[in-house]
């Protein structure tokens, strides 16, 4: 069976089209609560999405938070497997608006690519599945396997509320293996199979100083500026052959294996001028970027600010200086071990004459690693080349996914990342896109993946 | 004479002071051209009020940029000397708007201070000299010297016409001497001369990492972040003891002598804490806060931005990061040379990896010094001293004020620094201030200078 479905997804690839768009133009950002309303429209879609082409059950369930939609299909028979599917509708803020060619919530295609925020991270992948099930159940009458269906609304900020819905509805959210996808493949049409993802975690720094902007002529001299303080605050974190120095950083982390740094040279890396702009690469010490991004832990400052941002010049000293951080973990890190440690060395180094006080990141993730020969995984692989008519790669990307650990923590079952998004996606990012093409190979993989592991 | 013009002012204070509100209402801030319409707004208000009050000649100035107001009152007699004065009608942004208790814009007196932008820096002040100009020609029916007045609308924004106008209207502007009111006290009610201010230079920083804002967890551990290059390159321009690193920066400033660290140590100080709320000052090695603030140079980091400001976390690795920084100097350094030792610092420790580029702001000023036995001083040390019943003391002040320099270089005539502003003022913050009895006696003051160094 499939080749119906898969004449189905050819026939209506344009009322497809539309329908994803139509799903991307709802600005579910779920960082920012003007957005509320939004997410709730997001969720509703999927509901009536299911709904229409036959699931079984769909429902949208309350979280303290933003709503999840479980939806769940069961005509697949008793003996046939179940997989639990996971993606989120919610996406990145879209700003600043002024860099983006057109606007982040009227989905435009240019150049062969579908061009809105959440088009690749993550509400086009997520209806790339929603648009096989409907091949299936449309041409074919049913699907090859049971499938549950857990979209949330809270990725972006960190999933706040999955761990507990997952871990206190275990039965409902019960399976034989669980799809995700929310991943990239290493390069255009090169098919990728994550076998490892990085932990996370954050801490945001505010450094206050005087309790109002200061002229700088009146006391400069006398009062220690919190810029200048943040600065060396940060400057101490991470040297400039981008080895962090936070004490302890680095334990229990094992140093890359020869054969995993032969792994990673084999992949066939983008150029990361050309994806970026940049003239040069900048790693740790000791590593190649890729090795550095890939199997090695990071340190970021994400956002900074303080002082005056406007025209022209204003000659104050600044009351206050904040700076984000996160860092993507690897194996043998305890996301709030580091923390702590974050947390310790800023206090440590933080000078006299201002408050310095260090906020942790809720969001926090343990690193993950599967076994790339498991049989789930081997089978997507041979899905992938038959789709994109290429061989797999296997690949340990910098991405950090709570949900993978939390699944595996909760249900111990095998998790297959299929991921089908390009480096040049500019995910989190102004002018974020999708090529149309990896859009049809995608949802082709998908349609002889669930062929493959479902019943025959 | 000056009694009549003592009585006058007592009798019409509550019409002064709506006056003067209406003066302030004008939101004229020099740096935003969306206020370029307020700016002439103000500068109308004055030619009005010179005309109003019965100058020869008031008239508003084109210039490049904001226009200047110049008047003329001549009929004190050809052996009666001529005072030019000079004032700034235009005001620094009052953002973050949210800060202030009232409205910026819409003053209100609290506590005996008059709140709203420019109440002390420096409409508050120029509107002072406008009162007693109009006290003495109300009630005495003249004035004791010939006056010039030269208010500009650009002192917020570095004077960037200023010094052409003075230069190429030299004949014009000539006069005996010069007196500005745009300085302050050392304590409220504490008469105060300055015989030393410093000098300005300044630059922007601008570090370009990749062309977009890139994901972290993709490119993390592979591009350099210009946020962290840019704390790397500020902590090695200024180190934790308050020392300014860049090389080449203290060549040519003479060590603070003894004595005069004594004639500091006398001024009797506001207590920092205070004034700031910061439980600890941070000055210059080997200096106390009040001799850095007052005899040796300063580098601040005024303001800094990059990445994302928002709600929650955003998880990237931005692609710009700036900094803008202004130098306060002292006798001995040379703006333009100080700009170039910033900037060859800067590109010497830019790391690989980003591209760094350094913007020199126009804004620049050699410090200036004046003998405080000169009898035009001691005259005003006079006036102050009578009308605030208190011992006036001489102070080197950290402000920079070039018209004074380039007063000095085009006209070589003494200049008077007659402030009547309070360290509670927050200048350049939100909720500056003036207070009422300041204004009062401020007033007051002027009268007996004028009276004192006019025609008996």
């Amino acid at each position: 069976m499939s080749e119906k479905a898969l004449v189905y997804l050819k026939n209506n690839r344009e009322q497809l089209l539309n329908k994803l768009s139509n799903f991307l133009e709802i600005p579910s950002v779920s960082t920012d609560r003007a957005h509320k309303e939004d997410i709730h429209h997001a969720a509703d879609f999927i509901v009536t999405y299911l709904h229409d082409i036959g699931f079984d059950f769909a429902e949208k369930q309350a979280t303290s938070g933003h709503p999840l939609v479980y939806g769940e299909y069961n005509r697949a028979g008793s003996n046939a497997p179940t997989v639990l599917f996971y993606g989120h509708y919610d996406v990145q803020p879209a700003d600043p608006l002024e860099l983006w060619d057109s606007h982040p919530f009227r989905p435009e295609v240019r150049d062969g690519r579908l061009y809105a925020r959440g088009a690749s991270d993550d509400k086009g992948q997520v209806f790339m599945h929603l648009a096989v099930f409907e091949a299936y159940l449309k041409a074919e009458g049913k699907l090859p396997l049971n499938v549950k269906v857990c979209i949330e609304g809270e990725e972006e900020i960190g999933s706040e509320n999955l761990y507990e819905v997952l871990h206190s509805k275990k039965e409902q959210f019960a399976a034989d293996f669980a799809v995700i996808s929310d991943s990239g493949m290493v390069a255009k049409n090169q098919p990728t199979i994550l076998y490892g993802l990085k932990g996370f975690t954050g801490i945001e720094i505010n450094v206050t100083g005087p309790d109002h902007d200061l002229h700088s002529g009146m006391y400069g001299g006398a009062i220690r500026n919190p810029l200048m303080a943040l600065s060396h605050i940060l400057a101490s974190m991470k040297n400039e052959e981008e080895v962090i120095t936070v004490e302890g950083f680095y334990d229990g982390v094992e140093p890359l294996a020869e054969e995993e740094k032969k792994l990673i040279d084999q992949v066939p890396g983008e150029s990361y001028s050309e994806a970026t702009g940049v003239n040069e690469t900048a790693s740790e010490k000791g590593y190649t970027a890729k090795e550095h991004t890939m199997g090695r832990p990071t340190f970021e400052v994400n956002g900074m600010y303080g002082g005056y941002q406007g025209e022209g010049t204003k000659t104050i000293i600044p009351s206050t200086a904040t700076a984000k951080i996160t860092c993507r973990l690897v194996p043998g890190q305890d996301p709030v071990k580091i923390q702590q440690l974050l947390e310790e060395h800023v206090m440590n180094v933080a000078p006299a004459g201002v408050t310095v006080d260090v906020k942790k990141e809720k969001l926090s993730a343990k690193a993950y690693k599967v076994e790339p020969n498991h049989p789930l995984i081997t089978k997507a692989a041979t899905a992938y080349t038959k789709a994109f008519n290429k061989e797999t790669v296997f690949v340990r990307m910098g991405g950090s996914i709570p949900v993978v650990e939390w699944i595996e923590a909760i249900y111990q079952m095998p998790i297959v990342l299929l991921g089908f998004g390009t480096p040049d996606d500019r995910l989190h990012s102004p002018n974020e896109s999708f090529p149309i093409d990896s859009f049809d190979k995608g949802m082709e993989t998908l349609i002889y993946y669930w062929n493959e592991v479902g019943n025959q």
